[in-house]
């Protein structure tokens, strides 16, 4: 059975997005395949269309926030059935044998996990495509189940942007009577404010802009700090047990370390590469304090977040588009013009044949 | 009951230490008298001594790794009697009314400690001295029993040097079956090693030095990895579930984070300041690594601490100095010259009268 698909493909790092017919792998008994009704745009989709991290190779179709409905599955397949309500994220396999794969952590995989675009299939060497496309197979164990009350359009970022904020909140235990800090209100942060606050938290955003308090108060914080504005930053010194920092390029963090409580973590969820400017150890030493680093989230754990926001209501604020318009949506990210998350209708992909 | 005692004060930030007499406050109630028998020397004292961190002030008493012998109480003291052997280290004080001090953690009091020399006594506003002195008068609550079985003199570095390892070492809950690293073999390196292989960890030394590989295996490194060698390093990777940095100065981490297992931990105990070279944070977020500080230990910890050694017949590895050299010991110590700590005998202090 052989699958052939249209989808929107970078075809180098300098070109803009276009559409692109190509055949996914052939399913295997173990297979969910996937008609995808949504994809949420995620930035890292535009790192590896610019090639930002040196590791692109074209023609490349992005997209790991993906929301569709099952059409057939494979003989083993025992979790899903056709016309199921199903999501896929960042991941599409892993060695599921190394200390993290067993212990639920399949992000940290010691091989690497098999990513959801631009990876080497782990058993049959074929490149990854992602979700901007009609339809996806994936290995069951890397299929998400989606609540039904869950609306699934604002699902879709769920699958990237609300597992990486959920994993932090729930390794580092927050909940009721917590204090909890988010640095930068963007995709990521407005998905931390909504779910540190259906956890129970206390959570403070931290932004540059006064004219985002509004907003931020309605996605859920308590407590708004302009981290520009010293006398607000000292108000909440030793004040949070965990700051989740949601901002993707370089800035200072040292003002942020006097605000953890005794114990307390700053965790980066945005951005790898170098601090700049360099860390003083000083308040890490004086109270015990950690910087840590957090990458999305194991699948259990996002079955765990799925099944938390259908209990919850909790969802996603997107902007709906459709698929002819990802190159001006990509330019609008840069801008962060979007509250808070775009999220492709893919109807529109199927009426372009 | 006024208490005339000698002791050796640095009087300016460029003169040698020198005989000093002076007066210790007035014992109350719930206060211990301790005739002073030995006083490690740390590298915190030469700092002091030199005011490297701009807040010293003179004449300076340092010594904060006192044991001795109780001379008498105060009448509400209900845990030591005449001729205990007892140790006090860094702290003889705190506010012990905050969330830290109510948890046994009282080196991060939210209204800072109370240290052994170079601070104000919270109660009666007088500066406190050190134990480079014939006698100290202490709160009873920061006042450490030595445990019969064990050296005084060898058991002097363990109430700064040894709790500062062992605080991390039991916060990250190290025991049978865990990794763990340490950076640099001075006089915390070789209390970390000790307490680790004690708590049954397997233990790895980083060094720069080829030449104290067998030190370190003497003192209880399973593993020895020259910190230069890429080959070595590499072979170590995702390897530590905690690394005990005690190198007191800044210098390159990158190398060390990717020998992090997932969840790990690099904790500093030994610089305050600058890194330099900056970290990148990708290793950090590729495994859910972690950069965090370590301060000394709480009062009940160090206890604890004293006991364990007791216990396991663990001391440091000390050189017995008389008084009138401790600025030739000072100079020792800045070339890395002592194996591995200084411990002042001070019936020298008392032969000078
Ligand atoms: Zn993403
Ligand atoms: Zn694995
Ligand atoms: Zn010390
Ligand atoms: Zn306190």
């Amino acid at each position: 059975m052989t699958i052939n698909v249209l989808g929107y493909a970078s075809t180098s790092a300098r070109a803009p997005l276009v559409p692109y017919n190509f055949v996914r792998r052939n399913p295997r008994v173990d297979d969910v395949v996937i008609e995808i009704l949504y994809c949420g745009i995620c930035h890292t989709d535009l790192h590896y269309v610019q090639n930002d991290w040196g590791r692109s190779s074209y023609p490349l179709v992005p997209g790991h926030e993906i929301i569709g409905r099952v059409i057939s599955v494979g003989s083993d397949v025992r979790r899903f059935k056709p016309n199921d309500m199903v999501g896929v994220g960042c991941m599409v396999d892993s060695c599921q044998n190394c200390s993290s794969c067993t212990q639920g952590m399949e992000q940290y995989c010691q091989e690497g996990p098999t990513f959801t675009y631009n990876s080497i299939d782990r058993r049959d060497k074929t490149t990854t495509f992602g979700g901007y496309s009609e339809k996806i197979i994936v290995n069951e164990k890397f299929v998400l189940r989606i609540p039904e009350k869950l609306d699934p359009r604002g699902a879709a970022p769920l699958l990237c942007a609300g597992i990486t904020t959920w994993s932090p909140l729930r390794h580092w235990r927050i909940g009721m009577g917590s204090n909890i800090g988010v640095i930068g209100l963007g995709g990521l942060g407005h998905m931390a404010l909504k779910l540190a606050k259906a956890l129970g938290a206390n959570v403070t955003l931290f932004t540059r802009s006064p004219s985002k308090e509004k907003d931020a108060r309605d996605l859920g914080a308590d407590n708004v700090v302009i981290s520009t504005n010293t006398k607000q930053m000292g108000a909440v010194n030793n004040k949070f047990d965990l700051i989740i920092d949601t901002v993707p390029y370089a800035h200072e963090l040292n003002s942020y370390l006097p605000l953890l409580s005794v114990n307390g973590t700053l965790v980066l969820v945005g951005f790898p590469g170098n601090l700049e400017p360099t860390l003083n150890t000083t308040p890490l030493i004086m109270g015990r304090r950690s910087i840590a680093g957090s990458d999305i989230g194991g699948i259990a754990e996002t079955q765990e977040l799925l099944d938390f926001c259908g209990n919850h209501g909790i969802t996603a604020d997107i902007e709906m588009i459709k698929i002819e318009d990802i190159n001006k949506a990509y330019e609008r990210m840069l801008k962060s013009d979007v509250k808070y998350r775009f999220v492709i209708d893919m109807s529109s992909l199927r009426e372009m044949k």
